[in-house]
Order: C-alpha cells, then sequence, then structure tokens
C-alpha cells in the first residue's frame, strides 16, 4: 500500500526528522520526500511517498494519530492520499479538438490514470470525438443570459458524478466563481500566451501584432482573475517573421495540448502545492 | 568584393526577377537571396548578398543605376553596404558586467566585427574592464537634473567617433529622444524579461512574485516608448518554485548575455530589417 | 492555382534569375522563393511557390518549356507539384499509439492535408483506432520467416492504393530494400533518441545506462542502413537523475509525436529536399 | 556557520529519519534537504544544507559522531563541507578562449566562489588573457615525446598549490591517468557535442556531415575512456542546412561556455555526486 502525504507549515526547526520519524514509527518506509522552504514567505513545503508493504495501520487512526502529534503542533495543512485511487476528471470544452484528443488519448491507453465521467461543451462540435472514445457528451450552450443556469447545469452533473477536479481543454468560456468555489485549485486551464503576457482574449493575434519571436502556453489553476491564477506549467516555441498568424496558431496547438496535459498529469500525481497564487510543482 | 543589399517595398509581381537581373547585368553573382512579403502590410523585404570578385563597377555608378531602374519604379527604401567596412559601435553601461564582459571578449577574440570607439557609464564601477581591454572609458554621472546635459556631452562622443549604432548592455537608464532620434533603430537594448511581460523596472522580481515557469531576455531596438521598440532576438530559460529572486537573476545574466551578443551580430551582419515596429530577422 | 517547383542543379551564375524571370514570363507571381547553396558540395537548391490567379498555361507545355528552357542548360533535377493535390499518406504501425494517435487526430480535424487510404500493422493492438477514425486496417504478421512475403503484400496494397509516402509510426520492424528501393526518400522514420546517438534498438535503455541529461527523437528519411537516413526533424527534453527508464519512454511519447507530426509536415508541403544524404529543409 | 553534507550508501529504511533527527541533536537547522534512490542500483544519496546559527559543535567531534552513530552502521561515504571555504580551482586551456573569458569573467565578478591560483596552458595564444585578468600562467608545452614529463609538471603545479579541481577549459590534449587518479571526478571537461554522439575529435565536422538538425555541448567529469566519463550537464541549439561547418563552430562556442560554467557552478556548490559512472546533480 502506497500513500502519498502533501504539507505545508510555518517553517519551523526539526519537522522534517518529526514527520520521517513519525512515518518510520507506523511501519512505513520512505520511498522519496521533496521539501521546499519560501523562505520570503516563511512557509515549508513537504511531499511524502511513503510504502507500507501492506502493513498500513488503519487509516482513520493513522490520521488521526498524525494530527495530534504532528499537524497540530507545527500548525500543518495537511493531505493523505491512496496512490491506487483514480481521481475523477471532467472535461470542459468548446470547439478546438487538439487538448481533447490529446488527453482522451492518453486516457484510452493507460498514460493517464483517471476516470472521466462526462465531457461538457457549448458547443456541438466535438460530439464525434466523444463518441469515438465512447465518453458521456452533455451540450450545455451558454449565452449572456444563460450563463446561470447553465453552470447550475454544470454544477448538477459535477456534485452527481463526484468529480475531483475539472480540466478546461480551451473550453471558450469564463468559468465563474459560482464554480471556482466548489472546485478551489481544481480547475486546471490552459492560456495560449506564455503568461503574464497577452493575457484574455486573441493572445496569438497579439503576439503576432507585438512581433515577439517566441510564443508560449501556459497552464494555469483557474481563480476569479482571469488568466491570473497559479502557473503550473509553460512552455515556449521560436517563431520568426516569416510566420502568419496561421502558423502562430498552428505551432501554438503542439505547445497547447502538451502543456496542458503535463499540467493535469502533475496534478494527478499530487504533484502540485499552492500558495500565495503560485506553485510548489515536486519533481 | 562582396557586397549587402537591402530593400523593402510595396509588394509587387516580378520584383525578384528585376532585382536578380540587375544584379546579374552588373557583373555580379548572387551569393544569398532572402526574402518575405508581410502580407497583411503587402510589404516585400529582401536581402541580398552579392560576390563581384573584383569587377564591381563604380558603387556611385552602380548605386545611381539601381536607383533609377529598380528604386524609383518600385518605390524601394534601399541600401547598400560594402562587406568589409566594419560599423562603429559604442557602448553605454552601468554596473553590471557580463554583457560588457561578453561583447569585449568576442571582439577581442575577433568574432565580432566592429570598432568600438569607447564605452560611456554613468558609474565608475566598470573602467577596470574597459583598462583590462584598452579602451577609452568615459564616465558620465547621470542625475534627474543633468540628464540633459549628460545626453548632450553623450551625443558629443557619439558625434565625434562617428558611431554607426548604440549597445546599451545593461545600461541602467532611459535613453531620451535626443539621442534616438540621431539613432532610429540604431539602439540596441538587452530587457531581462520576455517582452510584453515584465517591462519596465525589476522584472525578475516580478516574475518571481507572478510565480512563472520560465523567465527570458529580450534585445530590442529603443524607441520612444519604454521596452516597446522592434524585437530583434528573445531566448527563455525554465525556473522553479526553487529558484529565488536571486537565482532568477544568475540565470537571467546568461540569457542576457547570449541573447544580446546574437543581437548585436544579426545588426553588424546587416540581418536586420525594421518595419511597422517589427522586425524581419533574416537568416 | 498556385504551385510548387523544386530545383536542385550544380551552382552557377545567374540561375535565380533565369528562372524568376521564366515564371514571371509565363504569367505566374512568386509567393515564395527560398534558395539555398551547399558550398561544400557546390550545389544549389530552390524552392519557389507561385501564383497563376487562374492564368496557369497548360502544365505539360509549361514543363516542357521549363525544360527546354532552364532544366538542360542548368543541369537541374526538379520537380513540380500543383498545391491542391492531397499525397496519399501509408501508416505503418506496431502497438504504441501515441503517434497513430496524434496523426489521426490532425488528419480529421484538417491540419494534415493527406488522404489515409490504409494502416498496415504486424500487431492487431490498434485496431481499436482505426476503428475509432474509420480507416481500413490491415494486420499483416511479420516474423523472420514471413518476412519477404508479409513485405509482397504490403507492397500491393500500396500499389493498389498509389500511395505517394509511407509513414512508420513506431512500427516496431525493419523495413528491406524491397519497400525502400520503391520509396526513395518517401518512407519517414521516427526513431526514439537524438540520432546518431542511440542508434538501433532500446534507446531509452542506453540513454538511461549512459546518464544523459538530455534526451531526443528524430525523424528521418529511411535508407538501407538502419537510422542512418536523411534527418528530417530533431527535439529533445531535459533528463535528471531523478527520471526512471520508464519517465524516459514517457517524456520521448511526447517527443516523438511531435517531431513525427512536424517531419510528415514538412514533407506533405514539399520543404524537404534530399542531396548526400543530409535533407535542406525549407521554412 | 553553515556546511553541507553529502551521503550515500545502500538503500535502507530510516535513512532520512536518523540523519535528521542526528543534525537537529547537534544544533543544526536543515536548510535543505534533497534526496534521491537509485532503484536499480539500490543506492541511496542525499544532500543536506544545515545552519548552525554560531553553534556548530567541533567538527572533528561531530564528525567521529557523525562516523560511529550513522555513517558505519549505514555503510555510508559522505562528505562534510564548510560552506565558506573557497574552493581552489586550476584553469588548463589551449587556444580557444571564450570558455577562459566566460569563467574568469564570472571569478572577477564575485559570482564564481573559487580561488584560481594559476593557468596552465600547452600553447602561448592566451597569455594575454591571464595578463588582463592577472593570472599566473604557466607554458607547458606537450608533445607525444614530452607529454609525460609534462604532465609531471602539472603535478607539481598542482600539489604546490593544493588545487582542489581542475577545469578543462577547452584544453585541446588528453589528460593521462597519471593526472586522473590523482583527481577522480575532479576534473572537469567540455565537450563540444551531445554525449555520446561524436565523441572524439572534430564533433562539429562530425555534426555537419550526417546533417544533424541539433548540435550540443556536455560537461563532464573525466575518465580514463575519452569523453565517457559521468555527464554533469549538457545542452544544445538548433541548427539547419544553412548552417556551415564555422557557423556550428560560432553556435557551438556559445553552448560551451554556458555548458562549462553551469557545470563548475554545480561541482563548486557541492551538488554533484557520482555513481556507475552517471551523475546526481542536486537542485
Amino acid at each position: 500500500m502506497k500513500t502519498t502525504i502533501l504539507i505545508h507549515c510555518p517553517d519551523q526547526s526539526g519537522i522534517i526528522s518529526a514527520v520521517t520519524a513519525f512515518i518510520h514509527r507506523q511501519g512505513g518506509n520512505i520511498v522519496y520526500l521533496d521539501q521546499h522552504v519560501d523562505k520570503e514567505a516563511d512557509v515549508f513545503f513537504m511531499r511524502l511517498e511513503s510504502d507500507f508493504e501492506g502493513n498500513l495501520p488503519d487509516i482513520v487512526n493513522f490520521n488521526e494519530e498524525f494530527n495530534a502529534t504532528l499537524a497540530l503542533p507545527y500548525q500543518m495543512q495537511w493531505s493523505h492520499h491512496l496512490d491506487d485511487v483514480k481521481p475523477k476528471m471532467a472535461l470542459f470544452v468548446s470547439k478546438y479538438n487538439h487538448c481533447l484528443y490529446d488527453l482522451l488519448s492518453r486516457y484510452k491507453s493507460g498514460e493517464l490514470l483517471v476516470e472521466i465521467p462526462f465531457i461538457i461543451s457549448n458547443h456541438n462540435d466535438l460530439t464525434y470525438i466523444a463518441e469515438q472514445f465512447e465518453i458521456p457528451f452533455y451540450h450545455i450552450p451558454v449565452t449572456k443570459d444563460t450563463k446561470n443556469i447553465a453552470e447550475s447545469e454544470q454544477l448538477e452533473y459535477l456534485n452527481q458524478y463526484h468529480v475531483d477536479f475539472i480540466v478546461l481543454a480551451r473550453y471558450m468560456q469564463i468559468v465563474s466563481s459560482k464554480i471556482i468555489n466548489e472546485y478551489p485549485n481544481k480547475i486546471i486551464n490552459i492560456h495560449h500566451s506564455f503568461l503574464p503576457a497577452f493575457a484574455g482574449a486573441k493572445p496569438y493575434h497579439a503576439a503576432f501584432a507585438r512581433g515577439v519571436k517566441i510564443i508560449g502556453a501556459t497552464s494555469h489553476y483557474v481563480t476569479e482573475e482571469l488568466d491570473a491564477g497559479p502557473i503550473i506549467e509553460q512552455d515556449v516555441t521560436a517563431v520568426s517573421h516569416s510566420h502568419t498568424i496561421k502558423d502562430f496558431i498552428a505551432k501554438g496547438r503542439d505547445l497547447e495540448k502538451i502543456v496542458l496535459s503535463r499540467a493535469v498529469q502533475l496534478h494527478v500525481k499530487r504533484k502540485t502545492m499552492v500558495y500565495n497564487n503560485k506553485t510548489v510543482i515536486f519533481s
């Protein structure tokens, strides 16, 4: 039985020693430990993979004791995950297919260890992909007037299927606080620029107009401020004067799908922690 | 005798054919031709390296005939450069040494084919490098009140030495239109971010606060709007939560010096053309 | 009507002028010209996109005249392509799905302008993808003993469907000269290393054993010598001691699919020329 | 008082817990802990930065107790470094100046915290740089016949100045086991290719002949087998058919100097460990 523990707390002397001794006493072997101190904020972060080789003590007891012995005295925020439970991932899309295809082909081939209960879209264009991969597809149109109702409908599906996190795979709508508040740091977006440059609409057009020599893509957790949430992953590619906007868009598609998939994998493997609108990404 | 011709004009049918036939008639062999059409702006760009193998016709005649036969009918803006004339490059610095060291070591080893008549600085800190490389160093302090006088003094040196272009090698002052107007698209700056993100002061601090996963450097021609001139070259490097601002600055130094040197080389080799606040960079 | 002309010939004075004048006389406007001289081999390469705006002269006449006026006197090898004819691409696969998924999703979304008459595989594993995308799938098992017969069967399909080029999308078999000779510089392979490092089998294992800090993928035209054909495209990604072989393979998958797709696009857009076992890749 | 401890030993349960408790008992606070397990070789690696804030116990006692309590029972190989002691770095060069300039400018500006007692060269060409930076320069010519004597002379200087490690900054000679045995994993070389491709002489020529689309540079510890030692750092840059060998060499220079400097910094900051001819590079 393998588990992953994520911890953050005020930086103090002796934390690593205390936590590793605790795991040891509980019969666990630490398979991987990664730790970080944000010296500006004076915050300590740790990610621990432990192997209990069959002798995991009762998980409720373990957690209670961890709380009493460590979490309380060190003022920790922490979570404890069983590695063999697949999280439930909802996909939101609009008309672009490249990110959807990329995620679904990774899912289908067993590279991405999630369950995908459904795909939601404000358009019908990608129904054919849902059919190709035999995943339920809910078409929920969104207009200015129906947005509130549409989000209520989305929330119903999210609740009904006990969705753990949401991936906006080029979903061209702004998600409101109604949904964000239910999924804090659990909605992953892909933006087609190297943020903070070119936030908002039409970033490739803006990049072309500015004459940049590099374009990028950014995957981040969604917060209320548009394109301003904690960045999980970014990548870039070179462009030149010889590329048209159409070329930017084509090159960008490859960036977007790779960057989004990497971010989703990091989230699924519980390698991301959020603090002060930034991420700690464990390797 | 080798020469380089740079042309831009409204896009029209038959230009390449007309120009290449002209060179051919004048006894030149086209060694390299690079061409670009900006279809949005409907502008044609061309860069031609020709080899006249000793039989270059009188350059004044050549230019007059080119003007009459091609430049006028096609409404060209063009320039004609003899490849063996080294341009004169002035260096402006403040306190950071890495870009200065990098440029001077390339100059000293014959990699950068320019003359460097002098280094100007608003501080005395880098005098020792000027001495190491035996290049005149003029210390011209700049304060709010003395800026106008200081720039006049700078211009005197620039004029006296017939400087062709200026490189701001981490010169921490804003250059005013007084100098920019004398050197349009001839002042090369290095900015320590992937513009347009983090223009202005302290970009590494801003990048750190935003939690980006990639930092960059941008070399551009200086225009009146700060950090908004035509971009010549950009590059980036990955960073993570484990890097402090100090680490960003250290990693950035390597980017800055490489990106600035590349931009300077492109300018020296006449591979840059500017149009609509963007650059065409020939390969 | 747009066409693309590819030329290579011994380097001589006046070629560009002669060719561009010819196109001009035939009523064509040169939309894009890219040219290269290999000075070591003394060979001239050119790629010309021309737009005839409806008035393309009879193609047979055009080609005959081009032959007489240019190809013969300049000893050119050349080809002339109508841009709106989609080439026919056959896909060979084994068990890995990532390159196949990537190519088919680009095809399905109209990004990759080819026809795909069929997929051939020596295994049955990927039948489901062929079904998802409704493309004929021929299962032709290959063993040492049946290889010759299997390749004859493959050739029958290739001939029957008038296939223009073949993509080995992680086809784990060596293709013999029997097929290579029918498709010279028309079989595109993806090898999972930065060639020439780690040619042959199990490159990720070899890279791991050597302790490299960068892994790569290489797309190349297939020649008789294994993994030694002209390289079309390469890319790399950073790895570290913390990555296992399994991690190398996972990271490599993303490289492989992107690198192969780029190479296929370059081939389809007729931006590749082969000479002396190397490629000229036009931008 | 800050110190760095490097440990490797057979992987066992409870090591992290035992070591961190030990540091804690000795009055140290763990500032940074990085750990790695090579699961194939079943070896555990750890790097610990500790801060004793003035109360470092007697270092001899500390080390003896560490040996008795931890190193012996866990069969550790370990080392303990005081962070404020600058290591002594000898530079070996031949005729190329770019790596030398790069390292010396970092040294001079305080970016590289080492002492440089001398530069050794088999040629006189770079004397001027040694003079620029006021560092002793010993010219020791090397021919087939004098190699043994030359290396004896080199060793005398190395011993006399108590040199800690050697950097071959494009030193074009093969270093024999005579010196390697005295400096195991303490001689850093820069090779101008992405090893293992193009080991040995003239890698840029070989890369050009093969038609690769990416060239690289590799910094590694020197072992008896040429260009086959543990790799510390690698980087690459894109090239195309339009680049000549001379272009490869020019682009390569920038790679070489950056990659070598990074490797030297990693070594100086004690972030490298060697095992099974591979490196663990802590971040």
